[in-house]
Formats: structure tokens, sequence, C-alpha cells
């Protein structure tokens, strides 16, 4: 074994998780995930390392199951760990020595973890074909089950009468069934996908979304739906039923992003980036193809651009005009202040 | 002590709740809160004067907790109370005698359970400072947990293979937990927070959304958002992901109402208080800004209007025209009638 | 007995289900429904036939219940149903003869399931009166509830400490608490109602919903809402937030389809069947009324049509002209593609 924990390292993490009856990982939960650098804290290396010698870690990026005996002895590794000595459940390490795209569910849970756990920024880390990776889960009251054993465990428990309710079917579970950092709500636990980074300050209401790999940077009010690959920057507030276009959706390359202090009206959508202080009226849809007309602060009508030639710039106020129709873009001064009595007291 | 349960009183019930590991309150559930005034029913004064006298009520507002050997005593003092004497969960009574701002969390909860067990109307009582007191709770299949108190309790949950599920995290925990008033369907219960008003014949589908301080006067089928401090009244239709703007969010500080009979189409969306009789046509989005072109009945163009200006009238109709993309207001006449089918079974 | 077991039937199906303390059925679940038909599989009418004989089933629809006694033979009569003889819940068997409105709810739910379980398509049976049929039901962690007997449930819950949650109220359930038919990805669970037709292949994201007697053909990306008896065809892509009109809520009385590979934008609203190939631009509503301007290959203007009068038409897109607010169809070549990574890993 060479001394690879001394070396520079991504991530590692000790994991709890789910198998199927073949023994194949459902999901695996992280409770303390960690990421390295070229210089660690001198405390989160020595955990590393003490856990890399114990469990035999030899470089690169390896999945280490942990047996029941090497269980017994964790505590004198990482006293962080010391809870998991009693497990029932599988336990597993995950050594990240470089970030490379995932192979295999702990693997890519570590990294969903990294997001949720304010460690990593989207986009922040290689997460291609984690799709591929992920397999489909039966989330329940009962836990992860496989699809596959659905049926079974489905007609056991109502001729028991044990109710298995079953809350969702995908690859990506509930953020907060895995973490809920500091400083946030959630009104719908269904409505944050595990991955998504979800900055201190942040309040998702019941119309909010947020999917992995996107993120608010907080404060932020968030009634609408940050896609796959969106970022949005502190104060700015997302009306209830907003779009933000996503990479996987929307079929635009260039994630979209936020700035400061921005609003989205309700029920409105948004194709381009935006700079900081920027509004976009209740129900309007700005994509990139739209032409928009731009009026100065005098009120006269200057040239039509299409809006993406407008992306990233800052101070901008979209709306259509209500008498005939065109799309307009005006300059705006100060800046949305949110509703500090929903943001103050999380 | 003073005989003040004999003098008009506001409000009071009796609560069994939660605390985290620092003995402070979480929630509070009162089974059958009650409503005072200045003739409550004899019925209510003789339980209130009943707990009054037992718990050392010494007049004013007060927060009294219940001992163990008070429980005892409890069917005594009044036989709706019974199911409390072996309670194994913290037990609280609440005696408002006047309706001031809420001060502690069982306080909060009790104003909360008023409004949707339908003993006061939203805008019926001072809620000031509300989002202050609540605390901040993950609600799990466990109850609620201090969200500081999470992360150890997931992992053990975890470890031992028993699973913990957060459904949300916030200060308003999902209405139907607490109370289902009668006649009422809700598909989605995450989207009716504790403090709506959710009046009978009212169906809330999963795209609809009922704040705390708002509601419905039912029968209403409701598949928006009902945001904060907004009333629908009888016989309106809020359609598929329809938006109302609310005090909280939407910087404007007059309640949106909407009177009877009105529809707001799919994808409308709602920033002036309506009459009876009036419709928003899917899809567009009416705020208090938009210039409004009027339509007389003969087709001819009036004058142009701020939608503000047309608050609270009855029997308009709402418009985008489509050829030439103005806002239209025209009269209509008679009104919607919501799906008997919908309704009636309840 | 008459041997109708031998004569053509439309349906059949064991399940075990929930009674409310009065003995009236709140729901049923069928873990293995069979469609029949002129010429079902041997397999299928050997089991259907050995039921009937066991219970006496004497022709027509019937509904039967299964006594102690009659589940101790049931392996005997069919293997599917071998799991049932330990059953400690009501067990009940219906067998439809014909394809009529459903009396009682063992039929109604017999019927959703076939929808759900892909045997029948949407429309493809007699419906009539189901909201009548099924009772309201409280459906919460401890299973379903009469809501008449659900508030002292939820009072002797919390006094005891052991939580009693409240998931919804309403007479339709979710449908993968029932079944998850293969190759579906459910984000939320709760959008997805029992009596859904949800094709292979098929996501619903978190802001998807799909209403029973409706569905997707499959494969399809669903984040917009698919309203009662619409259907959606194979390779189109719904965007976040989209709807579409449905025959309970929207007034019209022809059910919504949409073709193949077709796109209604985020935010966008659909009143008129499509063809293949279509698109709706995002925050687009295009209601069956609206006045459209047609618009040639070349750029030029042509008439104006009601877009009803483009029903079901193919390689359509909808766009509203954002510098004059005019609706505008073009034709359009091609059709949109799904991106492969959301599809190809359910």
């Amino acid at each position: 074994m060479s001394n690879k924990a001394m070396d520079p390292w991504f991530a590692f993490g000790l994991g709890v998780g789910s198998k199927n009856a073949q023994g194949a990982w459902l999901e695996v939960f992280f409770p303390a995930p960690q990421i390295g650098g070229d210089l660690p804290s001198s405390h989160v290396a020595a955990e590393h390392d003490a856990l890399a010698k114990l469990l035999g870690y030899s470089g690169g990026n390896q999945v280490i199951e942990v047996t029941a005996e090497q269980l017994k002895t964790l505590p004198l590794a990482a006293k962080t760990y010391q809870p998991f000595v009693d497990s029932s459940r599988p336990v597993v390490a995950v050594f990240l020595a470089s970030d490379v795209a995932p192979e295999s569910v702990p693997e890519a849970y570590l990294k969903l973890h990294l997001l949720s756990h304010r460690l990593v920024q989207p986009h922040g880390q290689n997460l291609t074909g984690i799709f591929k990776v992920l397999p489909n889960v039966a989330w329940t009251n009962l836990g992860a089950i496989d699809p596959a054993e659905l049926p079974a465990a489905q007609l056991k428990a109502r001729l028991s009468g044990a109710p298995l309710t079953v809350r969702m079917v995908d690859k990506f579970p509930q953020m907060i069934d895995y973490v809920v950092p500091s400083g946030i709500r959630i009104a719908d636990g269904a409505r944050v996908r595990l991955g998504a980074y979800v900055g201190s300050g942040t309040t998702v209401m019941q119309e909010g979304f947020i999917n992995f790999n996107a993120g608010t940077e907080g404060p932020n009010m968030i009634e609408g739906r940050v896609s796959s690959s969106v970022w949005v920057g502190a104060g700015s507030d997302l009306g209830g039923g907003c779009s933000t276009m996503g990479i996987l959706s929307g079929g635009n390359s260039t994630p979209i992003s936020i700035g400061k202090n921005c609003l989205l009206g309700a029920n409105s959508g948004l194709g381009i980036p935006l700079g900081d202080d920027c509004t976009v009226e209740s129900g309007l849809y700005l994509t990139a193809a739209s032409k928009v007309r731009l009026v100065a602060r005098d009120g006269s009508d200057g040239r039509t651009v299409k809006a993406r030639e407008l992306a990233g710039r800052s101070g901008l106020l979209f709306r259509r005009n209500s008498l005939n129709g065109a799309l307009e873009c005006l300059p705006i001064k100060g800046s949305i202040e949110l509703n500090a009595d929903l943001h103050d007291h999380n």
C-alpha cells in the first residue's frame, strides 16, 4: 500500500446504504462527506488517512465495502464514524483521488452529497454519465426498494395490513432525506433533488423546485423552477411557477445563470443568463430567440435585438407592452428587496 | 384568581405537541380549538371555565403547561378532553383573552388552527410577527424534529435500517396533518399549509395551493395558487397553475380577493381584486399596472385604463387580443358553472 | 351456476382492501388485474374459471367478498393468488362480464387498475359516474381512513406519540402506491393518480401530472399537466408547467390529444388536439378560440383562422410574434428529439 492518503485527493466519504436482492447498490447515505484539495484541513486529512489504512486503500478512485470486522475498529480510525460500528446495513467507503466521471452508485451518490453539503458548486465536478450509473429506485416508507422487487413487497404489505407507501420512483432521491443544510426552508421535500446546492437563507416554497447540479447562492426566495445546471445569485427571487431553461430539457447548451437581486415574476420564463438587478415581468417568457425592442429611459424606442444579445447584462427590465404586444427591454435603477420577514428567520 | 373565564375572551384550546431536546416547543396540535366572543355558547364557555379553574388561569393571555397530576383530573373538568388523560406527550393549554400578536409557539399554533377549523376568517385575527415566533421544523415520519437534531437522528435511523423520511423543513406544517375540515378534497397534502381556510366543497388539485391566512369560501375548484392573504369567493374556479399575488411576495399591500363565480384560466395570473362573474383568460397575467383597453359589447374600442382602476368590478372578461397583442377588457354576461361532478361528491 | 366463465368477459381481479368502521369499502388493491375479451389467454381464462367456481360466480357483473374459509382453498384455484391465503385484510373478487358504468368501490378500483396496468387505454372503458362511486378517503401512513374517523385517529396518534401523517384526502389515490408499471420514473408520487396510463419510457418530473383516464404512449418527458382525458403520443415532450385542457375542468367536450414528437414549451397551454411534430412555444397559451395568423415559409402572412380549425394538423409551430403580439402558426420540418440521457435509462 502506497501512502496515497498523503497526496492531494478530491473527496471521500463513509456511507451506509441499500442493496437489492442481487446485492447491487440502490443508494448510499454519506453523513459527513469530505472534500480534499491540495491543502485539506489536518482534521479531515487525518480521517482520510486513518480510513485508508484500515480499509487497505491503495490509491486512485476506489469503492471499498466495509466488513463487520472492520466496522469494529472504525472508532479507532476516525471518531466521526463511531456510530457506524453497530450498523445493521451495508457500509461502504469511497475514496476519490481524482474527479473523473462516476462509475458506480457509491461514487455517484458521494458526488451528489458534495453538492448538497455545499462542498462543491454546480458544474464544479465531473458528473458525466450519472444518469446511466444511477439505478431507478422506488422510495418507500420502508426505504429504497428495487422496482423489480416492489410488486411482491406491495402485496405482502397489503395482506398484512402494514401499509407500504411509495413516495416516488426515480434515480434521484429527495435531498432532505439525506441532508438538510443550515439556514434553509423547503416546504415540500419532493421538490428538491439530492445534488441540489441550496444556499443558506434559501426558502423553497411548495411551487419551487431545484434540480441536481443546480442551486442558489442564498438568500433566495424560490417559488419557481431551478432547472438542471441553473445558478441563482444572492438576493434573487423566483416567482411562483416561473421557469428557467435547463441544459437537459431545453436544448440550449449554455447554462442559465441569474445574477444578484433579480426578480423573475410569477409564471414567467427565462432562456438567457441574466446579470444583476434584472426583472422579468410576471407571465412573460423570454427565450433566447425572442426579438426584443429596446426602450430608452425617455420612453423612445431604440433598435430591436434578439434576447440572447442581452445575455448577462445587468439592470434590465423585460416586459410585454400590454397595448401593442411588443416585448420590451428597459433600463431600471435599484434592485428588488426580498421581504425580510420571509428570509430572516430560517 | 379572578373569575376571568366569565369575561368575554378571544379563544382557547388544549393541545398536545412536540419539543426539542432543550424543551422548546416545536409545534402543538389542538384537536378542538374554541373561539369565544361576547356570547360564546354555554357549552364552550363551561369548558373554558372548567379548564381555567383546573389550571390556575389568572386572566389575560396565558400559555399553561399541564402536569401529569393535572391531566388525571381533566375529564372532570371537561369531557371533551378526556383522551388527554393518558397522554405520553407534552400537553399545553392556551387561553387568549384578547387578540394580540402571538408571542409563543402554542399561541401561534392555536391561531393557525382557528383558521383551518373555520373559526376565524383570513385577516380576522392578529398574526403580526408569526414568522418570528414559529420555529423551523423538520417534519418526519417520526414526528417533528428540530433541524439541529436531525443529522444525528438521520444517521441513527440509517444504521438501524428503520428509515427516517423527511417530508419538509418549514415553519408551517401541512394542514391535513392537523385538521381535515368537512367537505373538502386535497389531492396533495403538501400544498395546503396549516392556517389555510378551506371552505366546504373545496377541491384542491395537485397543482393547487393555499397559503396560511388565505382561503376559499367554498365550493371552489382550486388548481392554482391561493397566495398569502388571498380570498376566493363561492363558485370561483382557479385554473391549473394560475397565480394570485400575495402580500408577502408580491410587493402589493392590498390583499387580492376574488368574488363569486369567477374563473382564472390555466396559467393565468391576477394582481388586482376581482368582483363577481369575472374571467381572466388562460395564460394571461393581469398585473395592477397593466394598461387595459376597454372594449364595448359592440366590439368598438373605448378608453385605456390601468388594471387597478378596474379592481373589484364585476362581470368582466380579461383577454389578450391574439392578433394585435393588446390586453382587453370586455363586459360578459352570466357566470361560469363549475362541473357538478367535481363538486357534488366531497 | 352457469358456466359463464367460458363466455367472453371484460375483466376480473382479486383484491385486498380497506373498509371503514361501518364496513363500507374505502379502496381495493388488485395486484394482478386481468382483461378478458373474446379470446383471453388460456392461462388467464383458467384463473378466471377457477376463481369463478370457487366463489360461486353466477354470471354478469358481480362483486364477491371472499371468506376466510374460501381463502384457504385459493392456491388450488389459482396459483397467482397464493399469497392471499394468509390475508389479514378484507379480500374481494370482481367479475365483470361486460363493461358498464361501475356501481361499487371494488368495480371502480378494478377499472382504475386496468388503466394503470396498461390493460385498457384512456377512453377504452365505461367510467360513467365514477366520481359518485368513489368515496373520499384520507390516505395516511397507517393506510386508508374514512375522513369521518380521522379526527379520533389523529388525536389518539398524537397522544401516544406515534405520528399519523395524512398525505392527501381525495377520491383517487396515488398510482404508485398501487402499481409501478415497467420502464417509468415518477419524481413525485402525488402527481400521478391511479387510473393514469403511463407508457413505458415515460418520465414524470416533479412538475408533471397525469390524471386518471389520461396518459402517455411512451417514451415521453412529462414536466407539465396531462389533464383528464388527454393522450400524449410517443416522443412528445411536455415542458415544465405546461397545461392541457381536460374535459372535466376545461369546458370543452372533445378530448385533447397530442401526436408523436410534439413539444409543448414550458408554461405553455393547449386547448386543441395536435397532430405529429408540432411545437407550441414556451409561454404561449393556445385556446380553441384563439385567432391565429398563418405564416408561410417565405415569411409572408396568410389568412387568419381560429385555432380549432387547425386541430389535429401535423408539422405546425405556434408562437407569439414578440414584436407585434400576434399569434402565428408556421409550418416546421423535422421533429424534436428528446434528450437520450433522460429517456434511455428507466
